[in-house]
């Protein structure tokens, strides 16, 4: 893709799970990359991430809530990948007004900066299939209403809607991608604060057992992360996506208890035991869910590529390999 | 209603126009009512809202952005008519942090602190119709999409999905009315900044020309404010209303031209001109808009009384009483 090459683009949660995979994608297509991360030690940046192209990035560390920070760094940017979040569902619960602080109030004072100084900017932002709350019907296409069953939902909600209102009326281009679960080299995995799959990884490389929640015939999609990056550049390249907001997902839908069955069989070993759910998840379980994808196949020509158990095997063989960077086995 | 016989209240906004009126009707009944207001003067508050109770309410001035005050003075309440916001739709884009603080970060505070000291208390949150946007379909039910076209919109939008969440997860119970047009005694009308019909009246009785926009055929449904105050405490009173979303409406669906008419025809005199849009309204004007409030009239038995033209010339009478205490003849 030639849409980046030379360009100047700044990441939000940039030493993050997916936020770090797209500047390893980003520096190949001769981007100028900056990633701002607050490496808040709860939260998903990692330095390690950026094993590799440390030295043909900018890494700026800062909170995406410091707003002069964040208006000196996005006033010459071509792009923004707005990732950074707070995504626990938990922590939104308990602390209800820091998630507001990222998810909302950050937002709304990031495309404020844009507004006043860099109203050129293209942004792509990291929405979340949460917002649909539990199903009404499957798959859920972008027509689903919308239903947060908890805190970070509501404002993750604000957040997006920020971004597509500022595009509307202030012609700032932006758009949005609703992200499925989604994992690959990179994610948390020392617990579950980010994705479940996280602690289900370093569970399988310890020797220990997985914990399915209920019956595990829950249904999920998942995204490798590499397909997910894919949305997003192209989402960036495209003024088609302007003011739009897009389901990721996949075709290969799979019940929790299959999954953990696929991830022993790739040879790490380990076990799985159903147990019930704790009650401050089943609060907010939402069932099944797996998405409709159709209208980013149509409009931007996206689709995953990686199959899950391909996807598995990579990010098995990437933990393996670096786990030391990813969790104290101390602790 | 003996629901509110010798119980606490609290009112947020209650120096306001529909606060005020509120807690005529709840010291009628017998609450104890104390009224919390911050009384910038850009909002709605106006003490002389309260003449005739004022010995018989508490006022306590302070803003619900204070999580102190708010946590302390909802500690002993039966209920809470949670009525404060930044309404001015244009302010929300001009500083849009600050309609956040109010509309939503305020509101989540509100609701921690109801959670962590008095979760038995009842809520009734009042949102707005604004929510919906631009209707797709007429009238709009609620379960029309939500569509919020500004800030102010996406932020409320939170402040009441935040109440709905509170009573799902934490069994606090809190509903919400999606309040339309509502006019009458106690409304700002020393400029638009409330209600257009706010700024109507103060022309009327200057004798100067109403301005209606575009070609005055926008439809819109209004509530004369009784009503709406009898809606809340229906709200308050019923159970049946916990965690539910319900719109008010009328079904006297008028045109704003002939809105005009109508208010020329009470004797006050005054004319009406149509002019164009001014672009900043014309952004987030969202044709014609009424209601089905068909739902808040099966479950809770509520129905509008008072008729646009008796509701009109009681708010004109008023006006014309009481206009210096409303806004200055020299301004």
């Amino acid at each position: 893709m030639k849409t980046y090459r030379n360009t100047k683009v700044l990441i939000t949660g940039g030493l993050g799970f997916i936020g770090s995979r797209l500047a390893h994608a980003l520096v190949k297509q001769g981007a100028e990359v900056t990633l701002v991360d607050s490496l808040i030690p709860q939260y998903g940046g990692n330095p390690f991430n950026i094993e590799g192209i440390r030295d043909k990035v900018t890494v700026n560390v800062c909170d995406v809530r410091d707003p002069f920070a964040m208006a000196y760094l996005l006033m010459d940017k071509d792009f923004l990948f707005n990732l950074a979040g707070q995504t626990s569902h938990i922590d939104s619960m308990a602390n209800p007004q820091t998630d507001l602080d990222i998810n909302a109030a950050a937002q709304l004072s990031i495309l404020e900066a844009c507004r006043k100084a860099n109203s050129g900017i293209k942004i792509v932002f990291a929405s979340t299939r949460q917002l649909y709350g539990k199903p009404e019907y499957l798959p859920v296409d972008e027509k689903h209403p919308i239903r947060p069953v908890d805190v970070n939902g509501i404002n993750k909600l604000a957040g997006e809607w920020y971004h597509l209102l500022y595009n509307k009326v202030y012609g700032i281009r932006a758009c949005a991608l609703r992200l499925t679960n989604t994992y690959g080299p990179g994610m948390r995995v020392k617990d579950a604060r980010q994705t479940f799959l996280g602690i289900w990884v370093r569970l399988l490389l310890e020797g220990k057992p997985i914990k399915v929640f209920g019956d595990g015939l829950q249904l999920r999609d998942f995204n490798y992360v590499d397909d997910c990056v894919d949305a997003l550049l192209l989402a960036g390249a495209s003024d088609a996506a302007n003011g739009k907001v897009y389901n990721l997902g996949s075709t290969e839908v799979v019940g929790l208890k299959k999954l953990a069955e696929v991830m022993i069989e790739l040879g790490y070993g380990g076990t799985f035991e159903l147990v019930p759910f704790p009650p401050e998840r089943k609060a907010i379980d939402i069932g099944d869910y797996y998405s409709d994808f159709s209208l980013i196949t149509q409009e931007l020509g996206w689709q995953p590529k990686v199959g899950l158990r391909e996807g598995l095997q990579k990010t098995m063989v990437y933990y393996h390999a670096h786990r030391h960077h990813y969790w104290d086995e101390e602790a």
